[in-house]
Parts: structure tokens; C-alpha cells; sequence
């Protein structure tokens, strides 16, 4: 999938060159560590033009810290490997011609080993900047660092999404990792139901906390109306959503939007992605191996024509993305109990003790929550001077938002004004379902 | 086009069964009257997926009476003629099934002649019933034929556009009407620039005037903060719109969408929908036939994605649809001094005296105006009970939200609240650009 | 579908210039005979790349005179409508550019009274020049004039086809005539069975009686080595071919070519075009209706897929063109007992007694016969030099070879040496087997 | 590319069981062989639906000596892997379903150590089997025990024609392997123009001769018919092919069959495959790398389509298949001096001194040399019994037939009587150009 970057527009990060070669390298680190259990085979494939190869994630996060960081700011800085550029650059059109996006399978070479080589030279290089820039240029280029480092996250949920899709779809079934989310799979049936009343007014949205990171489609902070509404306490789990499809409900035009059930149609739709029935048991295919659906976990892998469907189905509807978040604030959910990357379940789970003690259940980690909101600019909204900024707000348009983070998002990446944002047919990231009602 | 529609939840509408009689056989009247001057041999085409044959929109729109007043309310009806259910419904799931949508054009028959008496029978029927219904009958069926005659206006408007179209293909050029526009477009040049500031705060929005007709999606009436904007006061000409093309608008990257650069090159869009150059200057196709563009008429036939790379490139953007309507009922445009399709002009004109002694320009009529709302349900919305209401809402997603009709849609059919709605990606329609900006 | 026109290497026709002027008008005035059925809307639609509208076959054949005889003789020719060569020229490229062959359904105009009023004023003008053409024109406008009839009459079978198309699809199942084709379906079954012996050698094939008329592509006749073969006395009838269809012949990979079984499976083919299963019956629409169909006629609209399926379910395979030939040289059937379009049945017929007095039946007319042989040059073909001879050749690539005319031919179009030729996937024309098989 | 298989009808082959255990291991030796020099992502990547990945050719072939020699003739036999024959059959519809082939580059497993694990294993099971099997198991077995290695020869070139598709994609241009063939490349031009005479008459074609493995598509031997002709000398150079495109030849339909011309058209075709123009100069991609296109050496990955069109420009054709067959058996070519895959050149190289004392040049080895026959069954041709019969002629429509093999043909793997065949715009495989005249 093309990461859709959206920027900063002041700078508001004030580390010290120490913390961030630190954060940098643990960073970095991280996404290595991700691939550790990865054969050189599964590097290569893929399958689809959402799903970019996990070699390509790696080379990419690399080329833009040499793109942005080293061409930017050092003169005379000459390329690792000229066609890299050409090579790795995902869609910025002022960067100059790109390989095409479908295309991206097809590549024999580099090799992996290259790939790795690739990064750990821009990574001294890097390193080294950050230690001996004039404070001059550090003013600017400590944001892009930063900017960087960001994407390099975005990069680790894609690049484990990509890599369960590639998996997902190799009848050999092959495991990524074995982990404790099976012992959490034997956890009973906790109650996830009910919805919690918010009262409406005039209400602040937007980043406005100062002090960290931020994009800036979260920006201007802004003012909004909102009537009273009631948000789900929990997600919707499997056994919810399976009595939906048990209800008929992929054969009925009857909950569906129109483009929905033209896609429900086309491509056959009959259940979240990964699901297969075996024998008339649902199983799904996890970056865990291939199991029986957790009848108690939060349903995964849907899109928003589903989400939508199936609140249509349930007689409420999705949440706007200024209910979430005037909910988020409100109830203020932990998010060092909420299931992220950190966790290593790399799969939703279900409800825990812990996760029950919040006013309202999983609101950040385990699943993309769709929003009935489509993805527009904030009132206000400018784009970023520069060639960084080229692409602000190209986006913003024929998307809908998601809100909280999921199971594959480091946790320190998300927060509660975060804006992601998906076509409404997408299914390949964990993206759930979280009702709402009117008052 | 699909005309997708929306519905009156309640009853609102109190016309005697004479007044009914009569506004139906106005409103029928018109569309026969529209298509006077059209060949047997121009009934027939579809030349793509969104432009239906002028015979099946005369043919639709009686299977809408035949289907929901006679087959609804009379019982033991027996259908004019069972294969026309299936030929010309247009998306109605709950009524069985439809001809597919993409062939209404390898139809011979019927010919245009048995659609004309198909209509006429239908008429006589149903002025009888209008005549002969009992009181209960009557609440419900009132709505209902109120619903089926604005549902003729809205394809009178299709008519003409889908009739552009196949006309604007010839390379004969055939000409629709020749009329008083071309006077128009001698009028000297007037000032349709400039920007007029609304303060901000609260505002109610969508229909809540009460007597009227209205369709759902203008309900409920609700709540909004907007914050101070400046509206344009006049729509963007021909004249402004070349300026972009000649700075290379089409060209550069800059100013648009992902989406909508991808557009501009997979069908290398150049211009408006119908204009060539000829000899290095721009003509268009109109209903009135092949002609220079008129520099000092709105730009029309335009996508969301040219209205935004537009606003884009002058450093502005396009208002919300609740900015449109906030300011429309503050400077109340005068509906009679819009350009309707009652005025025969069939093109969008040059300001004239009348209308630039209005607070704001052109705002009813002309050009349906692009906004940067997405077309989705207000809070509270709720779908309609029944067969008619089945489809309220499933148009809500991947859409855009237009205001204030347009040169060929019937003056009485507009309203402030009035929504219209189209992919970003359509030029088939009379749509243009309003700019907006922050304060 | 395109005609692929194929041209007369050398003057081999002597008609008196009355004599051309009276087939002229004959055959020109056929076609429209053929038309008289017609009403407006049946002219205007193109249901598939294959299929012209009737009304484009009308003014195509017309447009032909007029460049080829009119344009390419008389000095100072104005075009009637220069348009007309852009629209109506089929596939010339040295003639210059072409509206687009999938775009024929989508004018409006001209209007067919218009393509009339065209058709009249060439015909008045050729009928003129014939008249007045000097001696050295007439040389070489004669054999022009002689290949501009043919070209008429092989747009007779087309329009007929298209027509079929046309009016099949309509589930108002639109009647063309109604004839005496009905009487025949009552015909008691005759018996078509079995194989009559041809003794092999070598031979010659390809246009050599001389004195006629004759495409290029039937030349230059040449010397065949043939093995003995068995080839079967009558063609395969719909009974026949309906045991195939009840064996599971369309379900089974194993009767089918590779490329055919795909065909097979994209397309959902179940049977021969045309024919739809109403409460366990197979009907078929006809030109003279929707019926019942005849089990005792022969299979017509089959691919050379099907054909071909069919003929290694039964064991036996299709004769080569030049079996074919040799085999209807020897056997010597009666073009006047054979169906063609002037018996107006407009679709195949059972064996009647006085077919079955031949020595081999129905080998011209009822159907088109697929042949084994792929449609390529005779050895010693040469292209024709100058602008009609472009492209003589350029069709011998991808398609197979059919032999014998159909019920839907001109009687005195066909020959033995004549070679018809399509794709192997298609099935709109009037195509039926007649098997071989090895001694 | 589907490699399609064709089968020997009969016993021929009288190998006693330890030459056959040495063939086969030498076969399968030299198929690793050929794999040494690439890397394992070298193995993955399927770039087009014509190209198989390395790994698949790999497992492949070994799933066809486990499925029909060791399924098929040892009792209880349990597969290596079942998945493997959903994975690896290629188009064996009896054998059971299978994974798309479109879908074979989007496999990460088995990894390719995996696969060649597998390898390994069947040759030791098979060559136990050779040795074990009782006499009447060993009558049958024999002959698919051949016909699998002759399908592991015929896969070593489409594994090699494959590998160059892969690399020359790749901006990187990598090497597969550097060798004498540039050494070749220095030597001086030869003459290599020239027409000989060949008489005609009456001639026995196909397999014939005895003694030897054949495919069942070269019988039966048969007789034919064949005029005096003349056939080249040598084959066309890509210095006579670049005049061709020097004059325009890519841009003027008067040279190409109407198919082709689309072709050309839509696929924007201006060179053979692998071609790139720098400055002013062509250069191809190569096995050996990428390099200037050298004159001396014959044309290379053209299509049928424009071995046709380049004739046509010449005023020649292309010889029938039984043209070429004749002559090859007339003047008896030397396999010995042909440039076939043990020459380790991996691309046709110019006329060398040996080759020009042949008295016809190249005819073996080199390029496969397109006919202008279609590739259709033979006089009296029958499909042999049974599971591996089962697609013995499928292939037998829409392609046309070559003549000779290739540099990456392994030496022994061809004959007179081979017809390989391949549909009229493929350009992957080494195809090039030998023209024929008429006496």
C-alpha cells in the first residue's frame, strides 16, 4: 500500500541530538527485529498492488532518510546506488520517475543481503549527521529526522500487514511466529457489549496538546458541533460479526451501500479477509498460523462497506471521527493496556482483565476503528512549502478515516487526534468495527 | 446516470387532488415538450455507462408511476406491458430483477412510439386514480406521486445532459435548439470576482423551512460550527478557468489530488468535458450547437478534481456545503433571476444585469456548484420504512456534494438545502466552481 | 464484424455495361429489400465489436462506390458529406482515419433517412458513370464495380447476421419475417447419417474454371496431396447435436481444445448462440422469432470450438478446406436445391426430398462448414498492387477457413473454391459440421 | 510459458536401464547446472503469465516424474508433499485442480532449498525405480520415464528463456553469466544472403526415420504436395532487421498482417524484445549482460508477426513448415556445428567458419525459425490413451509452427521432424527469421 505521509508543520519535537540518534537506532533496530523470522523467499512476492515485498519496505524507509536527510542537507553527498532512487521511491513526483507501483514484485535484484547492506551504511551515515550537523541545518532537519522516524513506523505495521497477506495466501501456510496470543485465544467470554452515553456541545478536536509529533492533517485544532451520542463500550468481537454473515448477511443487498454490494458481488465477498471455512468451522489465517476464529477477539480485516453493513444490519451506525475522539478524551483509555506491536500478539485478542478495567474497551491498539467520516482537510488546512510537503493533502479525497491504532502499530505512534485513513473497499490492515447510536 | 434518490420521510406536501392532477400533467407535459425536436434515431444511443438513451429515461420514469402508484395502490392492476419492469427499472433490488444498466443501449425495441403511448396510458391512469382514490389511499399515495413528478424533474435534467453528450460525440454536430443564449454571449464583460465574508458561529442547516417537498438527505436539520469564511461572489468563468490550462495546469502535478492526477493522465484530460481547439482557440460543444467558448460564462462540465486542482493553483479552495448554504440563505439569491431550465438558454451565461444586482452571483442555477463535503448522512439520519425507502441512504459513500442547480434543472425542483451528489471524477453534468477561503 | 475483403487478381469478368447496370441496381436494391422489415430503432444499435449496426452496413457499402468507383475515377468529384469517409470507412488505412469500430452504436446521426437519401444520389451517379465511363476508365473501373456488388452482397449476409444479433438479445423477442421456414420445421426426419469415401491423390484446388468472378484469396489454384478420406453425407443436425450437450459435452475439458475450454469456461457457453432453455425445452430465436428448436435442422451458430469438440466427442474430426473442395468438385451438389437468402427462410432448414436426391447433402447453403484448415495464403499468392489491393493478405493469420455459403448468402456468391473465414470462438454467423474422417 | 506437451505414440526408445539411469541423471544434473549462477531471489519473481519462475521450472519437472512414474506404477507410493501437485502441475486438468499459473510468482514457499530437497529425493526414488521395476511395469514405465526427461530438456530452455525475461526487466541488468559468446561477437561479417533452390513435388514428412524418441504431434509421417521454391541461405541479421526499422517498417501497416498491426499498435512495439535504444544506438539485454545489439548475429525474440511483416518488406515470405522440413533433410545440416545450449553462448551468434561450410546456414540451433504453417494435426493424427495422452493435441489451434531449436535447445533434443510451436505475437523465446521465395 502506498503510506500516504501527511507532515508536521512546525517544529514541535525538541529532542537532544543523543535521544534522537537513540530513537533512531532503536527504530531502525526494531524493523530488523521484525523481520528476523523472514526467509529470503518471502522478501520477494507481490501479490497484490496494495501489498508491497518486505524488501521493498526496507530499502524504501532507507531511501527516504538518504533522499530527504543526506541529499538534503549534505553537499556533494553521492548515492549509495543511483537507481535506487528510481527504484525505491514510493510516490513522490518531485523526486522524479518512479517504478512503477505494480510492478514492484517483479524485481530479481537487489538482493536481500543488498538491501541490508544498503541500510546499514545510511545508517552510519546518518548517525554521523545527526552528530556533526551545524545547528543550522540541524534546526531543519531534525523534523524531516523525526518525519523519518515516523514513516519508518508507519512502515513496520505495513510491512507486517504485506507480509500476512503474502502468507495468508500460500497454501503451505506458513507461520511468521509462535507467541502467547494462543494463550490468550483460551481466555473466557468477557462481556464487550453496551454503549456509553456522551453528552454533545462545542468541542475542540484536532492536535492541540503541544509538545510531541504530530501530522498535519491533524491540524488546525478546530471547533466542532456534536449532538449527544452513544459509542460502543467494545468492539465487535467474531461471534458478533458471525451472526451477521450466519444471518445472511453478504446475500442481502438490504444493509449495504451500494458500492458495497457491488463488491460483495464482483468479488464474491463472504466473509472478513483470511477467514475459510473448513468443515463448516471458520478458520482465519494469522501471523500465528492458521487457526479456528477466536470466537471472543475483536472481528479483524474488514472493510468499511462491511463495518457499515454490518451496523446497518444491527440498526446503529459507525461513530464519526470527532465522536471518537471527543469519546477518546473523555474517557482518556490507557494505552500501555491496549494490544500493540510491543505485545507480539500480532493479532487482535480478546478482551483482558485489565482491558475491562478501562471506561471503555480497546479503544487504542488492537484494531483500525472505521469512522463514518471521509478524509477531508481540517478547516484552516495549508499544505507544507517545499518538496516534502508536495503531497500534504493529495489524499484527501474518496477515503474514510480509522482511528486508535492496532495490534501492529508501535505504541508510542498513535494518539488520540491520529488520522488514518483507507478506501472503503480495503481489507488488508487490521481494521474493526466500534458502533454508535444517536442519543 | 443512475439517479439515485432520496425520500420525503413524512408527509409535508398538502396539494388538492386537482393541483396534483395539474402539477402532473404540467411537469409530464415538459419532458415530451423537451424532446420535440429530437430525431426517432436520437433516442436511442448510449454511448457510455452513465448516459442512458433519452428513450429510456421517458420510459423509466412512467415505470416509476406504473410500479409504485398503480401497481402499489390498485389492486388486481395488471402491468401495461410485465418485460417493461424488467427493462426499465433502474436499481430497484427489492423489485426484481433489472436489464443490465451497461446495454440499455443495444435495445431496438420498443420503439419510440410504443414508449410515447406507454407514457400516455400510464397518464390517463394515473389522473383517474389520482381522481378515484379513497382517503386512505390517498395520505399514502399523495407522497408517492409527489416523489414519482420530482423524480420526472430530476430526469428531465438527465435527459438533456445525457442528450449533450450523445449529441457533443457526432462529428456532425448536431444541434439540439437554437436560441436566445447566443445573444448572451455578446453581453459585455461583467465583475464576477471578488469575495464576500460571512462570520462564523452556530447555524441550523438542511430542510427545516416546513411546507414543502424535501427528500430525506436534507434531514434532520441540525447543528453545525463553522468558522468565519470568505465565499466567492461570483462563479469562475471560462475566461479564469483557460488561465489555469495556459499556466499548464493540466500538466503539473502540483495541484492536484492523487487521485485525480491519475485521472488527468490515464484518460489525458485536457480541458472541460467538450471543448476542442480548433486553430489554437478553444470551441465547445452545447445543446445550442459547436461554438467558440464564451470567455465570460461560468466554466462548466468540470470534475471535482479540475474545481480543486483549480482552487488549488489560485491559492483557494472550494466552500463546504454548509458554507454554500450558510451564505446562500444570508444573501437569499433570488431563484427568478436564476438561469433555469425554464429559460430555455440550455448553457450556462454570462452575468447578466439582473443577476449581478444580486448580493452573490449565480448561486441558484447555471452551474450546479462542486463543495468539499462529502456526500454523507446527517447525524440522526434514518432510513425510510418500506420498498420505496430502501435505498435512502446507500448512495451515502465515494461521493461529493453539489448545490444550486443548474441551466437544465426545472426552477421549482431548488432549494438551499437541496443536495446533489457525483463522483469526483464525473464531467457529464452542468458543474462548476464557487471559490471559498478562510478569513 | 469487419468484412475482410479480398480482391480479383485480373480482369476476369465481361459484363456489357447494361448488364452491370442492371446487377447493380439488382443487387442494391436487394439489400434494402432486405431492409424493408425494418423499423427506425432496429437500425441504430451495436450490441458487440462483431455487430454493425444495419444502418452503418447501409451507408458502409455506399461509401464504397463512392471511393472506390466515384472518387478513385471521376476527376473533380466532391465528396456527397465528407464526413462520410471518416465515418463510414471500415478498416482503409491507407484511406485515412476511422471513427472507431466499437463506437458505430453510439451516433445518432445521420439519420436513416439521411443514409437513404445518400444511398440514392450514389447510385444515381454510378448508374451514370457506368453509363459514360470512356474506354479506358471502364477497363479498370469495370472489375472495381464487379468487386463493389460482391462487397454489397457479402454486407447482405452481414446485415442479416447483425440483425439476428440484434434482434436475439431483445427479450421482447422482436420477429424480422415471418415465413414458410414454419412449414418446413414440420418435415417428417430424413436421414443424414453416414460417410461417403473419397479416394485420395493429388489435386488441384483454388479458383480455375475461369469466366467468373472470384477473390484473390481463392488463388493461385494449386496441386494438393490428399490422403483418402470419408466425409459425411449430411450436416450434423440439432438432435444430433443435442446428444452431445446431454452427455455433458460443454462440461467436459476432454472434447476440447485448450484454447476452447477456456473460451468455454469464461464465457459460461453452454450450447449454440441463440439457444435458451425454457422449462427443460431448448428453444432458439430465429429471424423469424422465438420457437422451439427444430431437431431435424442443422446446428447452426457453433464455433469452430464447439465444432470442433464436437467432432472428437463423436470420434471423427472436420475436413480440411481442401477435402471439402475436392469432395464437393466430385459430388457436383446443385446450387439450386440449396437454401440460400432468396428462399427467404432466413435460418437453416431439415433435408428436404430434394436435397436428399443429392449425392451429398446440403454441401451449399443452411450453414457455413468449418473447416480443419487455418485461413492462410495458396502458394504463390501475391498482394494486388494500388490502394484496394492494401490489404489483401492481411487477414491470414488466426482465423479458420468455413466452405459452402448459408441460408443467409446470395445464391450466385458462392462457389466451391470460395473461402469464408473467422476466429474460432465465434458463433454469430450461420455456422454448422459436417464431419470427416480417415479411410 | 505452458509447456505443452506432445507424446510419443508407440515404443521407440530401446535404452537398457542403466543408460536410461545415466540419462536421466545427467539431464537432471544439467538442469541444476544451468541454476548455479543465480541467486535465490533470482527464483521468485514472475513477471508476466508467459514466465515461470526459476523455482517452479525447478519443482515442476519433478512433480512430473513423482506424478506419473512414481504415482503411477509403484503401489502405496505417498507423496512428497501432496500440496506439491496442487502447486506444481501445470495444466494437467485429469490430475486435479491447481494453482493458478498467473499466480506462481506470488508464492514465498517452499523456499528453494525446499524445492531442491525435493529434487532430490525423486531422483533417488526414480532411479530405485528404474533399477527395481518388474518387466511389465518397465515396458510401460520406459517410455514416461523418457518422455519426462525429454519435458526436463524442453523446460531447461523455458527455464532459461524465462531467467532472461526476469533479468532484462531489472534496471539493474544483471548478468546471468559471462562468456566466450563475446569473443564471437569480434568475429568479421560473413555473407550470409542468398537464396537455394529446392525442386518440388511430392515428399514424405514428419517422423519417419525410426529408432529414436518422437512426439506424437510429427505423425503421422505423411505425404505432401510442394512447389519449386527457394528458401535463405542464412538467417535474417539484425543488421538486415535494423534497416527494416530504419525505413520506418514499425510505423507503416502496408507491411503487417491487420492483427499484427494492432499488436504494434497497442503494445507499442518498435524493436525486438529486449532492445533499448541509448543514444542513437541499439542495445539488447543478454544473458551475458547488456551490450550493443551486434549486426553479425541473427535477429533475435521477434514475433511471428514481425518475421511476417519484415518478409513483406523484403517482397518474400516465411517457408511453410514442410518447406523448411524438406529442405533441412535435403541438405542434411550439421547438429554438431549448430550454436545450441552445451555452447554455453546463451545467444544466437554470427555465421562462424564452420557453419558457412554447411551447405544452408544455421538451420539447427541458434533461433527457432517461424513458419507461415499453422500448427494443426497431421493427416490421421489420433490422440494416444490415457491419463498423459489426455492433452495430446489441445494445443492444435491459434498458433504457428517453428522449425530448428534454438542457443539455449539442448543439442540432442532436436530433429528434422521437431515442430515447436507458439502463438503469432510471442517474443520471449529465441525467435528469429529465415525467409522463402517462390520459384
Amino acid at each position: 500500500m502506498t503510506l500516504q505521509i501527511t507532515l508536521p508543520k512546525e517544529k514541535t519535537v525538541s529532542l537532544s541530538r543523543e535521544e534522537m540518534q537513540h530513537l533512531y537506532r532503536k527504530v531502525r533496530k526494531q524493523t530488523e527485529w521484525l523481520c528476523a523470522p523472514l526467509e529470503i523467499e518471502d522478501y520477494i512476492p507481490q501479490p497484490s498492488m496494495d501489498v508491497s515485498p518486505p524488501r521493498w519496505n526496507l530499502a524504501h524507509t532507507t531511501w527516504f532518510f538518504e533522499q530527504f536527510v543526506l541529499l538534503g542537507f549534505q553537499e556533494g553527498y553521492e548515492e549509495y546506488q543511483p537507481l535506487y532512487n528510481f527504484l525505491f521511491n514510493s510516490y513522490y513526483q518531485s523526486v522524479g520517475e518512479r517504478w512503477e507501483r505494480s510492478r514492484r514484485g517483479q524485481l530479481s535484484r537487489p538482493t536481500v543481503k543488498e538491501v541490508y547492506a544498503f541500510r546499514h551504511v545510511i545508517d552510519e551515515k546518518v548517525l554521523h549527521f545527526i552528530h556533526r550537523a551545524d545547528e543550522s541545518q540541524w534546526e531543519k532537519a531534525e523534523k524531516i529526522i523525526m518525519l523519518g522516524i515516523q514513516h519508518e513506523q508507519q512502515h513496520q505495521e505495513l510491512l507486517l500487514t504485506d507480509l500476512k497477506y503474502i502468507l495468508a495466501l500460500n497454501p503451505l501456510h506458513p507461520i511468521y511466529n509462535s507467541n502467547n496470543a494462543d494463550q490468550k485465544l483460551q481466555l473466557s467470554e468477557k462481556h464487550t457489549n453496551g454503549f456509553v452515553d456522551v453528552k454533545g456541545g462545542n468541542f475542540n478536536v484536532g492536535y492541540y496538546q503541544g509538545g510531541g509529533f504530530y501530522y498535519d492533517n491533524e491540524q488546525p485544532a478546530h471547533e466542532v458541533y456534536i449532538n449527544d451520542f452513544k459509542i460502543g463500550k467494545g468492539l465487535v468481537t467474531n461471534r458478533e460479526y458471525m451472526e451477521f454473515i450466519n444471518d445472511g448477511g453478504y446475500e442481502s443487498f438490504r444493509y449495504w451501500l451500494s458500492d458495497g454490494w457491488e463488491w460483495v458481488k464482483q468479488y464474491k465477498i463472504k466473509s472478513p479477509l483470511y477467514w475459510e471455512k473448513i468443515d463448516g468451522e471458520w478458520h482465519e489465517m494469522t501471523l500465528n498460523g492458521f487457526k479456528p476464529v477466536n470466537l471472543n477477539a475483536p472481528v479483524a480485516h474488514v472493510s468499511y462497506y462491511e463495518a457499515e453493513a454490518y451496523a446497518a444490519w444491527v440498526g446503529k451506525r459507525l461513530p464519526t471521527e470527532f465522536e471518537w475522539e471527543v469519546a477518546a478524551r473523555q474517557f482518556q483509555p490507557d494505552k500501555s493496556v491496549g494490544n500493540f506491536q510491543e505485545d507480539k500478539n500480532f493479532q487482535p485478542v480478546p478482551l483482558t482483565n485489565s482491558a475491562e478495567a478501562q471506561p471503555i474497551y480497546q479503544m487504542l491498539g488492537d484494531v483500525w476503528e472505521w469512522t463514518g467520516s471521509a478524509y477531508l482537510p481540517y478547516p484552516g488546512y495549508r499544505q507544507v512549502e517545499g518538496a516534502l510537503g508536495e503531497y500534504n493533502g493529495k489524499f484527501m479525497v474518496n477515503q474514510m478515516v480509522l482511528r486508535g491504532g492496532s495490534c501492529v502499530t508501535p505504541r508510542d505512534h498513535i494518539r488520540y487526534s491520529y488520522r488514518n485513513f483507507f478506501q472503503a473497499d480495503k481489507q488488508w490492515q487490521f481494521t474493526g468495527i466500534r458502533l454508535a447510536d444517536n442519543k
